[in-house]
């Protein structure tokens, strides 16, 4: 690491010889692959930008020129390559660096990214502040894939910009894959370009920008060469790179999803190590994956969606064996309820799977397209809660507050894999309104989990254990680390009620909670303000009860990343901080 | 009107020889004109497609074929057609039809519209629903306009529509006009496509549809041939129609902002009548616009932000004034909020202006772009509170719940015209994290409403009334109405509290409260589920008081169009309401 030793700040690496950048290149490579392989992490999409990484540091003038990664996942070889070669290794783990870019991280940082698409509009907004600052010299990059630039949000930016004087420079990054390939229309336009088979000049062009390439990504003269040309153009400029997700890594190359982030790998071949806990309880996702399969080829019916996360959702499974009724759409949560609501209308059943935390791109939709019209959109919300390593971009920890004031929507949490698969079943026999079933990333509890379907009765908690003074009242997954504390506590005091349904509450059971229980605990996997437990202090006050409730969930703080359990114990929802929470109450009852 | 007379269902259309058709255009176009003139609402988008609508229906087999109608404003024709010309002059009435296509109105309206760019996501999905279930002859059509197709929504819709053989024809309904004249590079495109002078083939060949057009939407043989010439080709199909928005009434043709919805007019000349409480005090988007610009003069780093709504929230006055610096971003909500995201970023101070209902459209932006990074974007929600005639997919019921769960963003909501004044004064002073300022549509209630500025302490509230035994405390406009009844039943038992700010709380000042008076009541204008009350009982939990509280706002149900005055006390929170409800509890002290 001859030269990236030696490459505290791009200014460093701006004082190279261009035709040694090549090593520089590879150096930043081998940097990437030897500490992802060890300490886990995004690799594949961070590779294949390193050339143009590296063009990008070596012609603009970073920090004063800005730079927006667009999600982020690419932005590995940024951060070496701006002072955090040394703290690396410490990506996305608790106080680490973020795995994404952020600003108060670093001020080569310029936007903070992690959910996709966003990029061209910072950008824009930054090149407008620019020229009325009157800084005519400054200029404004943005990189993003071709994943991302077909989502709503994006199209909006390139819209907006291509009426605009602003200086702008979109890298558009096309390697043809996002976590999952890409899909849609544009990526159809976008591989006619590169065969040379597109029959209009150019769709960017449309849109008024001063359209250049497609290049190749990979030739660094060729990027410095026209990453220059384009510093002295004036006005919205598009720049179409090829590149290849995983570039370097034979095995990264070949299995681009399996390496977007392949967990431990052995560095020079390529290997992917065994995971540690790899067997046992199944997925959440994967209890998702297989059980809308099994009740898809009962029900015909059913349909399945995903805006591009057929992988993360397990979704795939079905693409796989049903293709007809399952739909990767792309990164177009918008879309992809409305879509379903759309489907509804016509008499399917959609199974619309969403990370909690990208259904928030999609929440006009939900309020105007589905509940206000009662239609059965079936929702999966994915990753629901603290999400670890991603932080404070992708912790689904909103939904239920978001979703808890919207008229004829169901909200269900499950606590194990058999309710997942249960509420599924439920909800395809012909529910009448619409549901959320909130479920996190990882693994369940329960090792034989394929048990025959049950119908849940909407709006039913289920009581686990029977106490006489103190009854804690949990929501979903995190209940079994309540089970399991009451379990080691071994008080005849403490209830614990899975109430499974946070809309409606079962009121019947509630009311007779608070008529036995003097204090009530409510456990959530989510934030504070507005969510479970506020909707249990709502309750209480329409009923007049006055017992003492104790709420314990997100505080109103952004929560950053870590591994789930230390984030949890953070967030004094973990086993250890509950464990000392109601021991404390216990022995003051 | 000898044919329309005669038209109950589209049927009876369809028996009317096709040279007479344009004396059923003329009829209804006659039709609208009389009862729009007479009882209000949206003029200009029916006017011009009663071709286009007379046409479509002469064609297609509705309700057989799908027919959707993207936003809605254009969408009286339709209706006239479907069998609601009887009730037509109920339109936007309590109890009477809706302004907007609605499932539950007619079997002819397949998908509820109101908000914009929903219309080729629903009819996809319909399209795909009829495919999986063997429906081959099924016909289905979306109606957009070209301010509509611009936003990302609709691009996610045809970016996906164009990779499937899914029977879908979408009609761009291209009159450049939404309810302000559209913008964009896309609108530019189309244009240059009208004039022939589009450098590409395409942009819409390029997404894979089967394009024809553009063709005069005004030349009822030529659409029904264009029409019968689409039904019989397969997959994806892009028909663009040319319109006048406004056409047949010449000063709407002329005006087609101010006709949109002009009010009641002369139906012959066109000349609006005077309007009903025109003079007095001023509505608070003309506070806004003045202020805005009051402020701008001084703060050169200030710059506003409209996605689409000029017009409507009064940007406009700023966009005359100071056009560098004020910004129609068209229908892009969510680029509109990451836009004054990276414009801050960058040293500016924007205020970004959004109905309360379609800042649900952004709201993933709020959170991920504008609030995780603690950017101070000033967001001034407009329409916040019931909006009255416009009804269930406008109503601004949901933000306090929705953004008060998002850590860092300040919520502020004025009691009158000089409280918007001060917090936009203040908000610019360097406000250290983002801020949502909500304020209803409508007049305030002050005639000499341009003072001096103040600055207002963040998290102060004011004490509007002291009492002894019961407390009333109001956020926002609806405040004014809690002190007229106050004034009157003028018991010096009953105290008022304005909140003023939603979030933070005035703690301080809540102690005191909970420790004086027995019994709390909150109102809102503003869904009670994770709302105000919600945030109060929230407090009192916390803080362990007992105090009896009452939350007066939106019951979880969606509410429908009517009067606003009507509204509120069906929700119980008007004057009558009101004041039944606290003489009540007044009583039982």
């Amino acid at each position: 690491m001859a030269y990236l030793n030696n490459i505290t700040t791009p200014d460093d690496l701006r004082k190279i010889p261009a035709q040694n950048l090549p090593i520089v290149a590879k150096e930043l490579r081998d940097f990437i692959i030897d500490i992802v392989s060890a300490k886990e992490g995004h690799l594949g999409a961070s590779l294949g930008v390193v050339e143009l990484t590296v063009a990008l540091h070596y012609v603009f003038n970073t920090p004063f020129d800005k730079l927006i990664w667009d999600v982020g996942h690419q932005a590995y070889g940024h951060k070496i390559l701006t002072g955090r070669s040394d703290v690396f290794e410490t990506n996305r783990q608790l106080n680490g660096i973020s795995g994404f870019p952020k600003r108060e991280e670093s001020i080569y940082d310029d936007f903070g990214t992690g959910h996709s698409s966003t990029s061209i509009s910072a950008i824009l907004g930054m090149a407008i502040a620019s020229k009325l600052k009157g800084e005519t010299l400054k200029q404004h990059i943005a990189v993003i894939g071709d994943a991302s630039i077909a989502s709503g949000m994006a199209f909006e930016g390139l819209n907006h910009a291509g009426v605009t004087d602003a200086n702008v420079l979109i890298i558009l990054n096309d390697n043809a894959i996002g976590i999952d390939p890409s899909v849609g229309a544009l990526k159809q336009y976008l591989t006619n370009v590169k065969k040379g088979s597109a029959k209009q000049d150019n769709i960017f062009e449309a849109l008024n920008f001063n359209y250049s390439g497609p290049i190749d990504g990979h030739n660094l003269p060729l990027l410095i060469e026209e990453l220059n040309r384009l510093k002295t153009v004036k006005g919205p400029k598009f720049l179409h790179v090829i590149t290849t997700k995983g570039k370097g890594l034979k095995k990264a190359e070949e299995n681009q999803v399996t390496y977007h982030a392949p967990g431990k790998f052995n560095k020079v071949t390529g290997d992917l190590l065994p995971k540690v806990n790899g067997e046992g309880t199944p997925k959440y996702q994967d209890v998702f994956g297989l059980t809308i399969v099994e009740l898809a080829k009962e029900n015909k019916k059913i349909v399945g969606i995903t805006p591009a996360m057929p992988t993360g959702s397990s979704l795939k499974i079905m693409m796989e064996e049903i293709p007809d009724r399952a739909f990767d759409v792309g990164i177009a949560e918008q879309h992809a309820v409305t879509l379903a609501a759309g489907m509804v209308a016509e008499g399917l059943v959609p199974f619309c799977n969403i990370y909690s935390t990208f259904l928030q791109r999609a929440y006009d939709q939900v309020i105007h397209d589905v509940a206000l019209q009662n239609l059965p959109v079936i929702f999966c919300l994915d990753r629901a809660g603290l999400v670890g390593e991603d932080g404070a971009t992708h912790h689904g920890v909103y939904d239920i507050a978001y979703l808890r004031c919207i008229p004829n929507l169901l909200i269900f949490a499950p606590m194990n894999e058999e309710e997942l698969r249960n509420i599924m079943y439920t909800a395809q026999l012909g529910l009448q309104q619409p549901i959320a079933i909130r479920y996190p990333r990882g693994r369940g509890v329960t090792k034989n989990w394929k048990q025959p379907f049950t119908k849940i009765e909407i709006g039913k908690s289920l009581e686990l254990k029977k106490g006489t003074e103190i009854v804690v009242l949990s929501v979903g997954h995190i209940g079994n680390m309540v089970a399991a504390v009451l379990n080691d506590l071994d008080s005849s005091k403490i209830g614990h009620v899975n109430m499974r349904f946070i809309k409606p509450l079962d009121v019947t059971k509630l009311l007779s909670i608070f008529n036995k229980y003097s204090t009530i605990v409510t456990i959530e996997d989510g934030c504070k303000i507005g969510g479970f437990g506020s909707a249990i202090l709502e309750f209480a006050n329409t009923n007049s009860f006055t017992n003492k409730v104790h709420i314990l969930g997100i505080d109103d703080v952004f929560v950053q990343h870590g591994s789930v359990a230390q984030l949890h114990e953070i967030n004094n929802i973990g086993a250890n901080s509950f464990k000392i929470f109601i021991e404390s109450l216990h022995a003051n009852e």
